[in-house]
């Protein structure tokens, strides 16, 4: 089964939880994980946010999830680095 | 006989299986493939992504079966880095 | 508990304490903070100011508690990278 | 005798045989070829297409000659790298 | 206390000196002091220039005076980079 | 005696010879000399090139010669990299 | 006393000498000089050109010399690079 390393995530937050907690929180989904957050635009209620996640094996669903029970929502998939499970993962 | 070695193609996807899915799936296809997804515009029932999938030795035919399998379709083929299978490759 | 390790923070501040001193005061607030800060636009009373600041372990409370500390006002947090505290981060 | 190491030409070619074959067939033209093409252009007949070639020797007419027995034509060369054929090229 | 590794200054000066004569004296002010000075704007009597000065160790308003002591005016603080006095700054 | 290691020229060469033998002969004129050669602009009987000449010793008066002795025309001297002939070109 | 270690001039030269013999007789000025001459602009009787010198100590006074000697004009200094005559400049 392939596996996920860098994802780029279009994500629509609500201002609590701030920027700094909300990439926090993502990034103790797992081992390793690097959580890049850039706030596009700031209206009233909410952040766009774009979200660069990387490591050696995303959870995408546990992503998912995570970024939904913050009370924010993901507005879409703009980028997926995939590789097969082959000797090439085994490597790092 | 020459080896691909990277590729890009220019394919319209409906939104299901999803980018994640649809890149993993990809990277499946054999040893060592490394698959990167962009989404570059997003309608009502598809997807336009551009792939560039790089790997030792690509298996063209079998990349696009599987993309039609998917239920997508090669808008077109994009770039291609092909070397011809001598000492070159063998170094790898 | 995941760490930022690096934040980009958008502020207003005035023209006393001038922008050297305000860089060094943040940067005296932990174990090799490092402070980029740029001036983007000077006003009859007020310096808007971007503030890159790149740390093992920032304490981001810390730094906007110096920066209302100096008589400024955190505009908005513009980036963040953080990682989780897993064996990444004992590694550095 | 001057040899090239780099070339960039300017090809029309037929929508068969696939970019993906016209890049492989170059690559067969001999020891370490590389070829990357990229498609600039797709017309309802012809495909504009930029190939670049690298090799520690192009052989120009050998290339040429392939070209136009897959029923494309060279439009232009745009670039060349030659280097003179002393001590550096024995390097290699 | 942090110290100033980098500075940009945006600075207003007469022609005499000359600008290599302006930055070789504020090269001279301390250990390690690298200048680069760039002509931004010339005017009849006055030359904008840009500082970037770099140091292991920038003492800001020695700086300040020099300028001043060549006649000129320093128009703004446009760039800060300082890091904290601690481990970090002993490994240089 | 200063040496010549880098020169960018501006010719006009009829069609006749090719771009690739053009290279090819100003790569001859000497040791390690290496050419890149770009097509600018390709009228009725002229194409504009650029020439770029890298070696450890550059002869500008042979480089000249070859060019005129091409049927071509040097239209100008954009560039010229020049070291002197000290400690410095013994090293190479 | 500082050094200068880069300089970047705008220069007005007559069509003699060329830039070749203009960019070696520069070089030739001392140990290790580098010239880089770009032709910015050509009209009937002048060029001007954009010199950047490199050099572990560049004589200024003597470059300006130079410059006259050969018939042409210092229009400007662009740029100018210098650190202090300290630890920093033993070490080259």
């Amino acid at each position: 089964m392939a596996i996920i390393r860098r994802i780029i995530l279009d994500v629509l937050k609500p201002h609590q939880p701030k920027a700094s907690e909300f990439a926090m929180t993502l990034a103790d989904l797992g081992n390793e994980y690097q959580v890049h957050l850039a706030v596009i635009e700031v209206d009233e209620n909410t952040e766009s946010v774009q979200l660069e996640i990387k490591a050696p094996n995303i959870n995408f669903e546990l992503v998912q999830a995570a970024i939904i029970d913050m009370g924010a929502s993901l507005h879409s998939i703009d980028e997926v680095d995939a590789i097969s499970q082959s000797k090439f993962s085994q490597q790092d």
